[in-house]
């Protein structure tokens, strides 16, 4: 154990070791010496080393969503910090526990031109749980430094380590009991990497202990308007895997007046459910009897729970049709999504359901099994669809769903790949992870390797050519298990852009909303070690996809490439086929 | 010509055709289509497609950096924004006008749990000029908008035209006149693809002239002060090629009281000019005579212009050994880098000598005639040096300066790379670019492809290993000029951690500060279009250097591989050498 011989340095690292925070990512500079050198010379600490801060960023989100525990992240002054920023909002809103810590310089060294000095104080102020500013320490200061500060009286090294320690422990107790990203800056004075054989500093251990009241306000009036409503629709945004008990899964599921709707992401299932929410609704959008099915389908009680919602088609279908109540369960926060919210139930929905669900006397009602004709109706037409379409990326994602080994975590990258996936089954053993809080296509790749890292069983993430290029330095690092999957589906631009309305066939359209492009994972997986291999037909990738997961020496990435042209066609035609 | 049928957009794009802003970089997107519409649509605009938001940031940067105008960034909502941060914050450090305009959705639709949608305003608030926050049409509404803001008498179309407008103007005047960044948030609300085959909108044309008043208060006392300092340092950081008047240049040179210090980026040039000032500094903080030799430097009169400078040594020696008095001459900002700024003089630097070197008196002094000598004194032992040593960064940096051809645009990285380049001498028909306002190695290689779009001489990049990799997206773009070309030294890490202090062989070291690595420009390469050489001694660069620059059909990468192990003890060896 050696520890930086900066007070502050020694104090930030006991209370990391104190409260538990184990993993830290960080990213080479000199001004962070002091944190590097006491995290990588402390063996309780888990240490990565990542160049691209961007990347780093995500890299440790994975990890903290699949511990859900803080992981923290370490970078030098300057820009580097702010490389953070988009891994940070898509914490803030994913409600996952990040710690992003930047070395700064003094206050006297900020805007004076130093180099690698910008205002780092509170710069994420927009998306942030805490930010703490660190002081400088009293006793680790310059003469320039002293000089600089002879008017009125100075602050005692006590004072300093007190206020120093209350930021530290506001900003844990945050980071833990609210699953919200912090910030913590701390300035370092040169000389920067001098050591000591032992901590010099004791600290106070304030750590608390999170609050778990869980108590239903007004119980019993929510239960008599769940028990007398005859169409309730559960609608389940992000949701953490195996978070949901059984139990509960199956009471809803046995109500014929509750209907389940689940996203890929929401990673419950039951045969009951409803899992593909856009081809119930687009089929209802192209009826002449649009109104009449509408209304069928609106519920008289809205629950949702979870973090958010895929489906543009949901959105915009509750929105118009608004349920008379809709509750959102939740123990943190609740967006009113459908502008109707009514009331945000700060309880886990497991505890939620079980306190409601008390009622043998179910009302009567054909809402799940009238849907339940509907959605087997699309299910049969889908398998007709399959067998009569030409290789695209709606044959490929069938293809590729339905080959995932069982329990695998899978990563999904926004835009098209999690659209498409929402319109294929996924097998209830697999856990399916895609950052939709601000759903981005910045940090899919370096989410994935992140979150593959402590895990037992193997990963896969399914990726677009956008997406996979964005993030290409997510592949640069040591990380990278044996056993990691890509798959990514090479449509040769931003595919997604002909399915959304307004695309037409212009130079401009394929320049600046398209982008296409003619770049293969080729030459990138040859660089960071991947094994390369490319698909461009359903009977090669049905081949490739038989061995592609068995057990190899590095890491694999599949590149299937579909046709540009086609890919709308063929989606946009699905849901006249089932209509 | 066609227009979005937005108001807002097309009020944006209005402004920026009045006001002569033409250089457009889209990054793809729905919710800002509006704007990648009536932007790609008019044929006043230069529109460059980019996908990843953090290059097309440093793009964009570098074709403002050299066309000293506004450049416009246009992305779509959510973390997309926030990948320009590193950009906004050299054009924050740098002085360059850059403006980021993000489309965003209407506030109603900001934290209800839509996808893409984050807190976009005010994002950049510590390092913008000015952030214009636009409002929705009122035009443009729907009906949910309108039934939210059903509360108190709501604005018309014409009052949040005019707020628009006043915003969109104080945004540009900011950017013109003070060159720096400043953004604008616009939210759209769907349907975004409507066209119109002419703007509805007569703006008001509230052009601003720019501000030229150059006066300097208290001239005679300035002059006084001027001509009696015997030791007059002039430093000079970073600093537009050609900015100053050849006639100022002699005058200083002629001055046996005057020691000019350049750095490269200082881009003024006199043989009388001391342009690597670590080989002045370094062998006095060797010497046994160090206090006296500083003394002998120290000046009277401190005068500073250009933006941040390089050198720590001559930034430790200046703060240590004070001069009496430093002016900063600069007409928007002064930094305090010294801890002893007597004055902010916002004049031009060629007005300021112009005005203050009238009198034919010069003071006695031998300042200039000592230093020279201790100038030709390193000079010529730095060629012995070199006849020396094994090939290593030292070695490749000098090959590689001398090499360069006259008139080229010459762009280096950070880190090392900028340090080693004080070294050695630069042809004074160089331009040379470094982003020195943030330091970041975040950038590097987008801001040269950036700007070397519209010069009429050919752009050569001098990049590390680390900084290379980070930005290998800026290589993927359709701007890549056949004559730009990239000269990679890559020593496999960070080797400037070998260089500061605190460096030592542990595996620690080289995981986290060093971080080593194995990675070569080879696959990005021939991914990107480049033709691809390298070598890894100096008759092979020799050789290669010799017809690297001719024309040929693809731009080109030359890897330098340098000894990891070497390089920084060969570094340490030239300042003992030369002492």
């Amino acid at each position: 154990m050696m520890y930086s011989n900066i007070p502050s340095a020694q104090t930030l690292v006991l209370y990391f070791k104190s409260w538990g925070i184990k993993n830290i990512v960080i990213s080479p500079g000199s001004r962070n010496a002091p944190l590097t050198l006491s995290f990588t010379k402390n063996s309780f600490f888990n240490c990565f080393s990542i160049v691209d801060e961007r990347c780093a960023g995500f890299f440790a989100l994975g990890m903290a969503q699949q511990l859900q525990e803080p992981v923290a992240l370490v970078c030098t002054s300057g820009s580097a910090l702010l490389n953070y920023y988009p891994a940070v909002v898509e914490a803030f809103y994913s409600d996952i526990p990040l710690i992003a810590i930047s070395a700064d310089r003094p206050d006297y060294k900020i805007d004076i031109g130093d180099g690698q000095t910008i205002r780092q104080k509170n710069v994420f102020e927009n998306h942030i749980g805490y930010s703490a500013n660190l002081k400088q320490d009293a006793s680790h200061a310059t003469e320039t430094y002293l000089s600089l500060n002879e008017v009125g009286p100075r602050e005692t090294q006590e004072e300093i380590q007190k206020y120093n320690e209350v930021e530290l422990a506001s900003a844990l107790e945050k980071v833990i009991l609210e699953k919200t990203p912090v910030h913590i800056n701390i300035p370092f004075e040169e000389p920067l990497y001098g050591l000591s054989g032992e901590a010099g500093i004791n600290i106070q251990n304030t750590k608390v202990s999170a609050r778990n009241s869980q108590e239903i306000q007004n119980l019993e009036e929510l239960i008599s308007i769940w028990s007398s409503s005859k169409r309730k629709m559960v609608l389940v945004g992000v949701n953490q895997p195996n978070s949901i008990d059984n139990e509960v899964l199956e009471m809803l599921a046995d109500d014929d007046s509750v209907l389940v709707f689940t996203e890929t992401t929401s990673n419950v299932h039951h045969p009951n459910f409803f899992p593909s929410i856009d081809s119930i609704i687009a089929p209802i959008e192209k009826s002449d009897r649009r109104e009449e099915f509408f209304e069928a389908l609106r519920p008289d009680l809205l629950v949702t729970f979870g973090g958010l919602i895929v489906s543009k088609k949901i959105k915009a279908f509750l929105r118009k049709y608004k349920p008379k109540t809709h509750w959102h369960v939740n123990e943190k926060r609740a967006f009113d999504t459908f502008f109707c919210l009514s009331k945000h139930i700060k309880v886990s929905p497991t505890f939620f359901f079980k306190s409601i669900i008390t009622s043998k006397q179910i009302v009567e009602s054909n809402y799940n099994s009238y849907w339940s004709r509907v959605r087997d109706g699309y299910e049969s037409k889908r398998e007709t669809y399959l067998s009569e379409i030409i290789f695209s990326d709606f044959m490929a994602f069938s293809q590729i769903q339905k080959h995932i080994p069982k329990g695998y975590q899978v990563h999904l990258a926004n835009s098209s790949t999690i659209r498409y996936s929402q319109l294929f089954p996924m097998d209830q053993s697999l856990r399916v992870f895609c950052n939709r809080g601000a759903s981005g296509i910045d940090g899919s790749t370096s989410t994935a390797i992140g979150a593959s890292i402590h895990e037992n069983s193997p990963t896969v993430l399914i990726t677009g050519d956008l997406s996979f290029f964005y993030d290409c330095n997510g592949l640069w690092n040591n990380y990278k298990r044996s056993d990691f999957r890509i798959i990514l589906v090479n449509n040769s631009g931003g595919g997604i852009f002909r399915i959304l309305p307004g695309q037409e066939d212009t130079d401009e359209f394929s320049a600046f909303f398209e982008t296409t492009h003619q770049q293969t994972a080729c030459d990138l997986a040859k660089m960071h070690g991947f094994k390369y291999e490319k698909v461009e037909d359903e009977k090669q990738l049905d081949t490739v996809l038989k061995d592609f997961y068995d057990a190899s020496e590095t890491p694999k990435i599949l590149e299937v490439f579909t046709p540009r042209l086609e890919n709308n066609k063929i989606l946009l035609s699905y849901f006249d086929f089932i209509s």
